[in-house]
């Protein structure tokens, strides 16, 4: 920030420069007047066809409304496995296989109750289990409340802890433009609440939902017990954010409500799955490989058609644009439908291990998980010569409202494929209404709209395109 | 492009150099790392205002809940003036008006019917009268079609309309990135269709609803007769896009198909109706005024929360954000609620000639009425200097999405305040979903995001506060 105020005094334009002059050097090398004018028509080409010919709206009304949920290991995940083989087998692709995994298989049982008194008054409050908690008891629990906003705070309950329900209240700071961020301030308390109160004699969690807004809905989402003692486990539940916030305000006029609530699911034997993979041979570089994915699996409340089944279609339709676009890539792209990243990852830890055993070389990965909002941008994780070139980009990706090229963090399912010289990159859609549907009954198709879907599923193939033309690797990279 | 294209070519990076050093010689006359910081910090807090006390969605829950559709006219337009009036001095305005205007009273009548035979199968259309259109004959219409694509098309029909129901089938260019383009693309065919045919004795005119997608509703809109003699009035309807798709294939089957329709709407005297006007002082120049407005009349199928009541409440959230922030403005901000944007401008041409008759010196103008989505930027129709001076806050709209600042248009409310010195300003949102509810029964407040809605209100706040602080006016602007 001091920099930043400090490179504006001095001059705005005087930065900018130096960015630019530093992104030309970079380009430069591969840029000449006919290859831009190639790159940006080969862009807008993807871009119009994705909204006058794109399939991928269509996909995803198939799967998420004649298959629905598909969390790892029920029947709407192995259905998933048949559905994503036989449509890759439809696109065209060079071939197409299946990868065994065994997954963890969670199941929720029957709908969960969760009630209170309130100055003679019985309040229902909507509640569902989080992913990978134990039941309560068959008669459920009923204990007093005590309420927290955070993990820090928990850890100092000790025995206030004892025998009682920890209520983690903490909400999402609103103040954050990118939503993610008010997530990932939030989201410790879900995965970890019960871990963190066990010890100390609670006997239950209930968690405000991860969500912006004020809604009737739990959302769900996965929570582990990590490596404390099985006699430590408790049960773990979201209850919906407006329910919170009245559980709050009666708390504060009645400290000793009883609260209730009862739960039956179940953490059952491991089951097997499968990740789905497909490619395009590259042309001049068969064994040089740019993955493109999102995760199959979903959360079993809603479809699963933000989280992710967008991702999903939009990957794919990457392959489907390129080929319909007559453009051969170098390199082999290869799609990747990867199981399990809501509860375990255990499809993208083994595509990693796979590829490390059969000396695999990735030179890229895009991973789109982010919700099938309208355009952003990207998020990288490249050596800084990558970076710098992806940034470069700039100019190609702006008229399709694609300004946020930026350094970090790129998907949960294709970070395994980290080394010195993969560049990894992250769609980024816009984040503002992901919260409203994430891990809830409401992640619908009727919350996806189509061109925006469609016009992700070009921005990829937009950037996957660029990547598999430009991208340093390995052997390029050496000075 | 050409242009570009060399510029590519001799660098991007002089390129970019050349635009951002104008911008520095423009910014830094008035800038200094204090004035950064404290414009930043300011922006910053007007964004955390927005997204935790903001009141714009309540605001646009009771608008279009409790009152709803608001065309001019109707008793919707009349009570959305009190709703106007008395929320804007809840709101704390130093000074709340209305100023009378005389507004067009077009009625809808009883819902239209449309259908035709088909292989022995009556279809049954989805269709709507387009406001200002005449009404059918009591029995309606029954003609044969013939279709076109756009209105160049329609003046060459000659006597091959003659007796016939016009069919205008063109549809949006869905490659178009701003949806808006496509709109300007297309729109002609509903306002001009009837003036156009009606001289050749085309007996009615149906036009595709104006919109990206394919639904199953009719969106209407104005239209016009122009100055053609009364006895080549004929009426003119909407009908859905699907439908629009189905009797296109029909007609290529059996082009004697007999379409019927029926509607019974009204041009009735001109009614009575206001502007709602609210102001601050400004604390250094009183006598300098910025406008800041969206449309409250809305058309009748749905709610009018997109179209325009994001605007409207959005508009007000800026006078109740800078107050919130104990930001005093130099100059005077006028919130306008314009009446009979939709079928007249009556509302926005009684405004400009009542500030022309009184003297009143407007330095800038602001208008939402593109949606409530989430933020983009702002379109600029200036003199080239605070063209450029808006042009270099970029980076400190950029944190919040807002990258497109671009010279362009402003909106249809604050345009005829235009002149040499006043800077007009078009906020931006994104426009990927806009038409899909565009004038139709879908355009209702359960389609509007919380967040892009408050985003929105402090996007304009905060060129607002820019506005007011730094743009350059008649006498400033002198060498």
């Amino acid at each position: 920030m001091k920099k930043l105020t400090f490179l504006v005094l001095t001059s705005i334009a005087f930065f900018a420069c130096k960015t630019e002059q530093k992104q030309t050097t970079t380009a430069s090398k591969t840029y000449t007047e006919a290859a831009y004018k190639q790159d940006s028509t080969q862009i807008k080409k993807l871009f119009s066809i994705a909204l006058t010919e794109g399939k991928s709206y269509e996909w995803l009304r198939d799967l998420t409304q004649n298959i629905g949920s598909r969390l790892s290991g029920s029947e709407g995940a192995a259905k998933s496995v048949i559905w994503g083989e036989k449509l890759m087998k439809e696109v065209g692709l060079d071939s197409v296989w299946l990868q065994p995994v065994m997954v963890p298989h969670w199941v929720r049982g029957e709908k969960e109750v969760a009630n209170y008194e309130f100055n003679g008054e019985k309040i229902n409050v909507p509640i569902c289990a989080l992913g990978g908690s134990i039941a309560t008891p068959t008669n459920g629990i009923t204990a007093k409340v005590i309420e927290v906003k955070n993990i820090e705070e928990a850890k100092k309950l000790g025995d206030k802890a004892n025998g009682k329900i920890v209520f983690f209240n903490g909400a999402f700071d609103n103040t954050l433009i990118n939503t993610f961020r008010a997530y990932g301030g939030c989201v410790a308390q879900r995965f970890a609440g019960a871990a963190t109160v066990g010890k100390f004699g609670a006997k239950g969690v209930i968690v405000r939902s991860m969500t912006n807004g004020i809604d009737d809905y739990p959302h769900t989402g996965s929570m582990g017990y990590g490596d404390i003692p099985k006699e430590e486990y408790i049960p773990a539940a979201a209850i919906s954010s407006r329910a919170a916030e009245n559980l709050s305000k009666h708390l504060k006029e009645n400290p000793n409500i009883e609260f209730y609530f009862k739960q039956s699911c179940e953490n059952l034997a491991d089951a097997p799955s499968h990740n789905v993979v497909g490619e395009i041979k590259g042309s001049e570089y068969p064994d040089k490989i740019m993955v493109i994915g999102g995760h199959l699996d979903s959360w079993d409340l809603g479809d699963g058609a933000h989280d992710d089944g967008t991702g999903i279609v939009q990957s794919l339709e990457v392959a489907y644009l390129l080929k319909k676009n007559n453009i051969q890539p170098k390199n082999t792209i290869r799609i990747v439908f990867f199981m399990n990243e809501e509860n375990g990852l255990r499809g993208a830890t083994e595509y990693a291990r796979l590829a490390k055993e059969n000396n695999e070389l990735h030179i890229g990965a895009l991973e789109s998980d982010a919700g099938g909002h309208t355009p952003r941008g990207f998020s990288i994780d490249a050596n800084e010569r990558n970076i710098q070139l992806v940034q470069s980009w700039k100019n190609l990706l702006a008229p399709y409202g694609l300004h946020d090229i930026t350094a970090g963090g790129s998907g949960a399912d294709i970070g395994p494929l980290k080394d010195d010289y993969v560049t990894l990159v992250g769609y980024r859609p816009d984040s503002q209404r992901y919260f409203d549907y994430h891990h809830a009954a409401t992640d619908t198709f009727d919350k996806v709209n189509k061109r925006e879907l469609e016009l992700g599923s070009a921005s990829m193939a937009s950037i996957v395109y660029l990547m598999d033309k430009y991208l340093y690797n390995k052997e390029t990279l050496k000075p």
